[in-house]
């Protein structure tokens, strides 16, 4: 007898089951129940929906050559039957049946199943921020019960966000999180001719990379006009004629149009919980190798799910559509009998900024450290290609490894050149459980139009933490830099770039001493005091610290990626 | 006692060794001898130098913030003796000397050295081409006897070839050799403004990459205006007044003003073979996994050297400045007292050219044939981004494997897409000894601007080949498909894209069928004859294969990459 699948969600994960598992095995009957109208859309498209870099909704839902991936389809090509706007409200594990009710006609129905797969998804996270609205004193709102105010989850988000923007709505944009989906939305409305407030109530935005790299990407986002906040807690919204009007926060007022509710995402994980499937730490649910839940007959796939972190071997939640795929395949495979592992992920994340890319794989440095890991880090600004070849680019390049045995704990890119090159190349050795030495070593392509020829992102970064390591170099972040200014530190602040350079650009209070007149110039240094230095991107400041600790000086440091990686005021 | 260096050669490795020997010993007395005026210059950069892509012949030789790499840079910033225009002419390895020459003074000189290194690179293969003038009847000449034929090696080649085409001297080209630098030349020539014919003497252009993308590569050149021939050999040349006129085959005459002979290096080994060093098969020098030779005071590093195919542990020549930095690194740390190994390389190549990038990594399918694996391959042709979003570009991706094992062997990419994040991510699992199902299951990162979810160049591929291993597809290339309807077989090539597609452009012979009718067609096809599968990318062409084949149909092949990929006549 044809086995019966029924699978909870149709978006990513769901869909994915269904075609894999329908070219395995012809004769399952495979049935997708999706709460909303569509199925099979690119979820992370939306903010390019959003500001009109990609025109049509349908381009979001269609296949490469150019077939709408609708109900009908799935039913048509794929003989998959789908009941869209339906939502499945109980699971017998027992009679190994499922209830499901339109939404439209409220009409209930039950399906059995011989398998059952969740692939219920994330929801949205709204934070417990209250509302008044002027025309309604007295009301007591929720942030959600102002008009304007959005979430983006769906297409249905995108569509209303989208429509306030093309009918001249909004002209000013707070949006409330400066995580991943802040930020995306962050160029999405810009683009989209808005003045956009982000506001994070962290110290800094991007949790996904390490505060030194987050400001970078900060000071970027405020050049590009965008007023970023951090360190700020939203008290409440303010409406008029039940529409946003005015975000309040513990440090200030921000008019505006629109709002948009960025704090994150938790697993969907509540039928599965409610029919006793067990539920991970993280608010997943729990999956063994073969993505399959504590119940042998049901799997589960997607962002609804608890996985492994590959790096770590903890257990964590990575909502992103890549691992979705993956895990909906090997779902796929099981059912039809096959043995396909699923292992974990490496928490790889990369979006678009402007002209910025950032990107994330394995463990950051305060992940690391929190974790127990005693780490060391380096950061390289550095072209993405030949520095002579024209458009080349700066990176700047990340890299975390375990002081205790080398091994790679993670890498972080930020900078307007090529990216995804390097941390598809960090990712796959994190995931072999990589050292530092692999990854100077690796014979990865050179040619001037595409990189240097030892990989500045990837190897030279390898051989400055290498560096580190057997302590021929010493660094001190730029942060800390600052904090020894602000307490002020009696040190040295050595600037060795040229004094054409210093002239154009330097740290206030700097000293400028060339990295060619140094060893004439050692009896101006103090001994007695520390010395810190630096160049434009620290390759010199790591020569001048050599200089100095073959004549006797000690405890030079080097100050981590130059003027490059430098947040703070700079005298021109 | 400080230790004396002499390092032969100072164009990639041997800089790279001086550098990093004396950031590790700052005492060393470190000497570079170079038989050409110029050192430490980007000579993968040549190419973009003749074309002005790269405006300056200094750009060539600066560091990344614009200080000339001239013997006086290393003498006056790194404490290195250079003597350029100087070759090395006799080692004494009891004696432990070199004796230099000075090519300008003829002055002879010998330096101690407490370790020698051979950085001496590679040399141009000259073919034994004969060449007449007709000004001169009678005179046996060599082709290079005849003014405007050159090479590229040195700056001082590409000088000659932008000289020539600055004159206005040169309006034809003809490039013997259709390798990597034949083609880098080709691309460089014609953005100069040459009409350029390529002669290869093989079946196919670029050895480096297997026959069916060669293929693809060359008929991308012949669209650009390049008249590209092949299994052509070369009779000779003919000049007039000392110059250049004409190339002569076997299959025609090529009217032309300049000639660059592209036709392969090999390893300048001679003066360390003179000294009784080890060469090894390829005719570098052999060095061990410290990139010491058979005198234990004596290394090498670079394009003179022979190393080891970490993927079929053969002894290999690889002439990459990539490899040679990284080789030199590891010799300064090894003089320096330290123990750094390098193990190999896996031949990794990039090159571009004109809107194409190709690239290589590992073997290919003929190379691994040749080593006796059981290889299987797959070819898939997809966007290197989300397929909705702007701007994405078409990738060729093909995936080498043994079938023995699942293990990687090779990747190989061709396309207007984005490759490096690619090849690299498969450089690194072969790095590892990785296999197919590691590549189907690496969390590299996914946004829709970057790649799309399932990674289409490498996960997508993995999969493919996945599908064929375990059976549930059986490929078939282009290549073979061709040969089938030359020798008139009967079989069908079923077209199963839509109609509209197929009136667009089509394989003649072909028959149309498109996948969502072919459950109610299944008796127009015979179930006697050979059925071979394919649409634009072979995605529906493989589901169309499994439809027939749980239909009964036998044997039913999918044409590996689909109309993308095949290089014949089509029909509009």
């Amino acid at each position: 007898m044809a086995k019966r699948i029924v699978i909870i969600g149709g978006v990513a994960a769901g869909p994915k089951i269904a075609a894999k598992l329908r070219r395995l095995d012809h004769e399952a009957e495979i049935t997708i129940i999706e709460k909303g109208k569509f199925l099979s859309y690119a979820g992370c498209g939306l903010p390019y929906y959003i500001c009109e870099d990609i025109k049509e909704q349908r381009e979001l839902m269609e296949t490469p050559v150019g077939v709408l991936r609708d109900p009908e389809f799935f039913e048509k090509t794929k003989n998959v039957k789908v009941y869209n706007r339906t939502e499945a409200i109980k699971v017998d594990r027992l009679k190994k049946e499922v209830e499901i009710k339109n939404l439209d006609t409220n009409q209930i129905k039950t399906l059995p199943y011989d398998y059952l797969v969740f692939a219920t998804g994330a929801k949205v996270m709204i934070p417990p921020i209250k509302a008044i609205d002027v025309d309604q004193p007295g009301m007591e709102l929720g942030c959600m019960d102002l008009s304007h105010v959005y979430t983006l989850h769906g297409i249905e988000d995108a569509e209303a966000i989208r429509w306030t923007i093309k009918e001249k709505m909004a002209k000013k944009a707070v949006i409330i999180g400066g995580g991943l989906i802040g930020m995306e939305m962050t160029e999405s409305l810009v683009k989209s001719g808005l003045l956009v407030t982000v506001i994070e109530m962290l110290p800094e935005i991007l949790p996904i990379i390490d505060d030194d790299l987050g400001i970078l990407v900060r000071r970027y986002c405020q050049e590009k006009g965008v007023n970023v906040r951090v360190e700020e807690k939203i008290l409440r919204l303010e409406g008029e004629s039940g529409i946003v009007k005015k975000v309040v926060t513990d440090k200030g007022v921000y008019d505006t149009d629109a709002v948009i509710i960025a704090t994150g995402f938790r697993p969907n994980s509540d039928l599965a919980k409610k029919s006793g499937i067990e539920i991970g730490e993280t608010g997943g649910i729990k999956v063994d190798l073969f993505m399959k839940t504590s119940d042998s007959f049901i799997y589960a796939a997607g962002d609804c799910v608890e996985i492994e972190n590959l790096v770590c071997m903890k257990n964590a939640y990575m909502p992103m559509g890549s691992l979705a795929n993956k895990q909906g395949r090997a779902v796929a495979i099981n059912i039809a009998g096959g043995q396909e592992v699923f292992r974990g992920g490496l928490n790889s994340v990369v979006f678009k900024l402007f002209d910025y890319t950032v990107s994330r794989t394995g463990l950051g440095m305060k992940q690391a450290k929190d974790l127990g890991f005693d780490a060391e880090y380096t950061l390289v600004p550095a072209p993405d290609k030949a520095h002579y070849y024209p458009g080349a680019k700066r990176v700047i390049t990340k890299i975390i490894v375990d002081k205790r045995n080398g091994k790679l704990l993670g890498g972080q890119f930020v900078g307007t050149g090529e990216i995804m090159k390097s941390v598809n190349t960090v990712a796959t050795a994190l995931y072999y459980g990589g050292t530092i030495e692999d990854l100077s070593m690796l014979d990865i392509p050179y040619a001037p139009p595409y990189a240097s020829a030892i990989d500045n992102n990837v190897c030279v970064a390898a051989n400055v933490i290498r560096n580190k390591l057997n302590r021929s170099m010493i660094g001190i972040s730029a942060l800390e830099v600052e904090k020894k200014r602000k307490r002020n530190e009696d040190f040295i602040l050595l600037d060795v770039r040229t004094p054409k350079e210093y002239q154009q650009v330097r740290i206030p209070g700097s000293t400028l001493m060339p990295l060619g007149v140094i060893k004439q110039k050692l009896d101006e240094l103090p001994r007695d005091k520390e010395i810190v230095t630096f160049c434009s991107a620290s390759l010199r400041g790591y020569e001048a610290s050599i200089i100095l600790k073959s004549n006797g000086f000690e405890g030079v440091k080097v100050m981590d990626g130059g003027l490059a990686c430098w947040p703070y005021e700079l005298e021109k």
